[in-house]
């Protein structure tokens, strides 16, 4: 497939620099003031020096990409919240070309979902967003080939960032600040942490699973999500949680029509228990008990793999 | 899709029974010695209560299942070794009808891999195994997704008789022939267990990972697995490894090549160290880390629920 990608950071210069080994060219490549194109695929190589260098992918405009020849958009813009724009601007313009949409952007799938489907019912192209929940995990393909009608719950830990900062909190005894701080040195976290650590991130993951597995029942948005973050947890709720063998981690989970995100304790050596920045989403099925995913839930190439792992679908689907 | 379903054992059965809910339509139903068949669909609890009442589903030959109207048969037939008879025929006539294959059984990807997809590529259907390995767990479909030649090693806990037996040994100090009569009382060991505890069964699903794995390059069978089973396996053993934090699981590994199965010390409160009749899968990828995925590996609904994925996957793509 011909791959236009909307974003030049971490996950957007990945899929450039990974396409060719699923396949696939990359026809057009855009950042927030730029963009470069070549129908007949770029040098994504040189590209990517460029951006490094200049901090420009080409010399087009950003627009370019959107107009350009591709059969999938790689959308991966910053997650944006409420009109989920830019981002839904350029799906929107995808699917009204006929074309295909990877998205790992969350915003519009988790605030604007009843739109995104109904724009995607329109258009011949279709749209895939696998990278938007847990990363190279595969949650969504999964919850499709088993059917969402069949997954009566999900439930995991979404957010490797608050995971690693409790992972680390039970390990060492540390203070929360501590450890926030270890994390921000070793990129785990970022300078301002509130997304990860009040755990929106995490509720976004959580509203777009709701919106899959309601099918077309129900529609949620981030307000239906009851929040709650790490930063208010001491070492000593964890020591206590020791002695009762069991820790506590930063819990996502969509039953009952409900989302819910908070610390949870769980057992010491539960499946849920996972250290540093793993995730892993936990579904319950109604033929085939629980199914356990886990793995890489952020980073450039790791999301890079699930965005390329829906191109693949979608040229499969291609006659 | 109308599903012809060759075999009408716990796996047969189930897929009979759980067709509609995914809204497919069984066309046919054979078992060992007749077919019911209907092409507008069958009245499945009416078969299934003649199968258990008179031990056959039907009045028709067996032969008449594969001549039916079908879009795709489920080979749900017993795993046989060496020319994979009649399994391999069945689906053979099914590919040569230009009509999609759905196999739960092991046989033919096994041991005839190279033949099965050569009848593949020459026929306008295609064919899939999700449930030849890991039941219910989306092994097959995660390692298409992301790539075969992504994945730098599977390795896992693929049989459940065996984990059962094992994590049971460990928990509760036993012998492994006590344990075994436990097992066989609770119907996860069969009468003769061979085929579980010495390691064959979960040989055959390396064996097919492999194949898998190793796309057109190599193919593998049964013969180049090296395999070790758990019957020579003492409680002291099982002690030792504890004092060291470890506990010892039937392991199935393919990497580099090679295909061993074996008893193998894994840490006490690994991923691998599955319990009871839980398996687990852990793919290593080469720019998404670690993968894991465990479930249930056994059991007709679960093995119905991998196969009735696979059809879904086969409706999707057809025009």
């Amino acid at each position: 497939m011909r791959l236009s990608i909307a974003g030049a950071g971490a996950v957007g210069r990945s899929v450039a620099q990974l396409a060719g080994d699923y396949g696939h060219t990359v026809t057009a490549i855009a950042d927030s003031r730029s963009a470069a194109i070549d129908p007949d695929g770029l040098d994504t190589d040189a590209v990517l020096e460029r951006k490094d260098s200049e901090g420009v992918v080409g010399t087009a405009d950003p627009e370019d990409a959107l107009t350009a020849e591709y059969d999938v958009l790689v959308e991966a813009t910053p997650t944006t919240l409420g009109d989920a724009q830019p981002g839904f601007g350029y799906l929107e313009r995808a699917l009204q070309r006929d074309r295909h949409v990877v998205l790992a952007n969350k915003g519009p799938v988790a605030e604007r979902y009843g739109e995104v489907m109904a724009l995607a019912e329109d258009s011949a192209g279709e749209i895939r967003f696998e990278a938007t929940v847990g990363g190279a995990i595969p949650v969504l393909s999964t919850i499709e080939d088993y059917g969402p009608a069949t997954i009566t719950a999900a439930r995991g830990v979404l957010n490797g960032t608050a995971n690693f900062i409790l992972s680390r909190m039970a390990a060492e005894g540390l203070q929360y600040e501590h450890v926030l701080a270890e994390a921000q040195d070793l990129g785990v976290a970022e300078a301002d942490p509130s997304f990860d650590v009040e755990g929106t991130d995490a509720a976004l993951k959580c509203v777009i699973l709701a919106n899959v597995l309601a099918e077309d029942d129900r529609e949620y948005t981030l307000e239906d999500a009851t929040v709650e973050g790490i930063d208010a947890i001491p070492p000593s709720a964890l020591e206590l949680a020791r002695e009762d063998g069991r820790t506590i981690r930063l819990i996502g989970e969509v039953a009952g029509g409900e989302i819910r995100v908070g610390p949870r304790l769980v057992p010491e050596h539960s499946d849920l228990a996972v250290t540093g920045t793993t995730n892993i989403v936990r579904l319950e099925t109604e033929h085939a008990g629980r199914l356990n995913l886990s793995g890489r839930g952020a980073g450039g190439p790791e999301t890079a793999t699930a965005i390329l792992a829906d191109a693949g679908r979608l040229s499969r689907l291609d006659p």
